[in-house]
């Protein structure tokens, strides 16, 4: 079904302050959810509002905090998220570091003891529209194998990207397994096989099956380069934040534990360049216009797809599941019959 | 044949001193070449030397120069090489931002006029050797095609990380191309056909001929994703070097052009953190004791061949083709007959 994302916003916004988070946080964790939606990516959107409800309740996030920090150095942002919102938490780092960087040209935060924070490219680019160049990492639960490995032992560690141009910013988000766990559950849930060499079973053993790969683990992308993408990523955030490695990181997903993973963010302030910025324009249309393998598939730059999605799904409404769509309206207090029927 | 790392290196830089390079200059220049070869990556090892010393009689390199900087803000480093040697100007330019690093918790250098650096890793080695994080990224010529592409746009982007541990460094160090076309030339030189899916040749067509190969373009490594990280590289890289994109890069490899592509060197200082470094350690061994997809492949950590193939070169000898190593020999001004025959 399609439902405008304004509509998604505000029911969001609503479950979220029935739930006592401060109206400000409840909208910057919708939006983010929200966006997740519009960019075609609903494995980062509203399917994970449920859950953070949940994580509230159970006093595993505290809605209410929005981090405390302190300057280690200059240009070091050390973020104890005091378990906030995951979007709060990184909003309050990334209002730091940019000011920071405007003087210093350069400045990091290592954020730990936060929540999910959802689709990354969010972050950079709200550097990006400072005019400064944005990365973003975070770590997660060992869901990845190594390469030649049988074993999940490493993060599905994402890395996002931002480099502002003369006009819109080229956003690279990216994840380092081949596939997302979340589309392994969603081919188990409509009964699909998986592709080879997406993921192995419980066992370690190499399967096509996706219910089993869900017991089991993904494979990096780009056989041994990303794996050693993904190690890097995982050492760099554990030690940045100070956050834990991958077989001990909990709660990002589940209902019980407190969130351990880390985040890192940076921006680069690099100046006034306008030359530069067109160039980067010119560069990139470039790309765009040239001879693609396939007549039918144009070559596309990194981002443009989620920005083509984005502006439809503005324009036409958010393509949701109707059960996830139910399902959040029952959450509502506002629908106390539907909300007593939830969970029992 | 085997050469012994010692007389490699002498020999490396008694070539360079007679052109007149300054001998601490030189000794780290062939250092740096010998460490590719230590670490069986002849890609980039002494083979690049003769182009470097035409280069140097030609005066697209200055052999004197270390480079003049200045720090844009306290923690962005700006470094105009002046035409000096790859590995000099970046040891320049990393002693200063190690240091700075130290103080401001990170700093960046961005490095323009410059030539070829070698092997990234030497670089997040010495970084990690200080106790800090260490990132470094080129640029090159395009060679490589966009995801969906078939022309070569966009340089092969090498990015190398090194994190401490309380042992040995882990350290990643990998070009965004699916394939290096130094492999390819390899191929075609032996007569070798490349992989599916490696290349296409100047047409823009898939090609599994290696000489068709080095006339067109290599994929990006990972295939999307792969490509995502290698366009997000180009425009960092420029940006915050204020280099040349990819199609205008010339004198990395040639012997015409004033060198144009850009090199970043990121340290991050996380201060003292024994426990921590301690875990990165019994992490890694975790990992290499994990099962592996094949019972006769362990599974290794990246970073891990690279330093046993350099542990027995160290011992054995470096494996060098006894062409090259004539010709090397031939190039010394201390055998008068062989120069006067090298390149009539």
């Amino acid at each position: 079904m399609r439902v405008n994302w304004d509509t998604a916003l505000s029911l969001g916004t609503q479950l979220l302050v029935e739930r006592g988070v401060p109206a400000a946080h409840a909208a910057l964790q919708a939006e983010v959810l929200v966006e997740g939606e519009l960019k075609g990516h609903p494995s980062h959107g509203l399917q994970r509002l449920p859950r953070i409800l949940e994580r509230i309740e159970r006093g595993l996030i505290d809605p209410a905090s929005e981090g405390s920090w302190h300057w280690r150095s200059s240009s070091f942002l050390e973020m104890d998220g005091e378990k906030g919102l995951g979007p709060v938490v990184a909003q309050s780092a990334l209002g730091l570091i940019c000011a920071r960087a405007g003087t210093t040209g350069i400045a990091v935060a290592g954020i730990r003891n936060s929540n999910h924070l959802g689709m990354l490219a969010y972050y950079v680019e709200r550097i990006a529209e400072n005019g400064q160049i944005g990365l973003a990492l975070s770590s997660s639960e060992a869901l990845v194998h190594p390469y030649g490995g049988t074993r999940g032992l490493i993060g599905t560690n994402p890395l996002a990207i931002a480099v502002p141009t003369a006009g819109r910013p080229m956003v690279v988000d990216l994840a380092t397994g081949v596939v997302s766990m979340g589309k392994i559950h969603h081919h188990a849930a409509t009964g699909l096989p998986i592709q080879e060499g997406w993921a192995r079973d419980g066992g370690g053993k190499p399967t096509t099956d996706a219910a089993a790969a869900t017991k089991g683990s993904i494979a990096p992308f780009g056989d041994a380069k990303g794996y050693a993408l993904g190690m890097a990523l995982e050492l760099l955030v554990a030690s940045i934040a100070g956050s834990a490695l991958a077989p001990d990181v909990r709660g990002t997903l589940d209902a019980d534990s407190v969130c351990n993973k880390g985040d890192v963010l940076i921006a680069i302030d690099v100046g006034e360049q306008p030359a530069l910025l067109a160039s980067f324009s010119s560069y990139l249309d470039r790309i765009r216009n040239s001879e693609p393998a396939d007549p039918t598939h144009p070559v596309t730059v990194p981002g443009d797809g989620a920005s083509q999605r984005r502006q439809r799904a503005l324009h036409d409404g958010i393509d949701i599941a109707p059960r996830l769509w139910s399902e959040l309206n029952a959450l509502s207090c506002s629908n106390q019959s539907l909300v007593k029927g939830h969970g029992q």
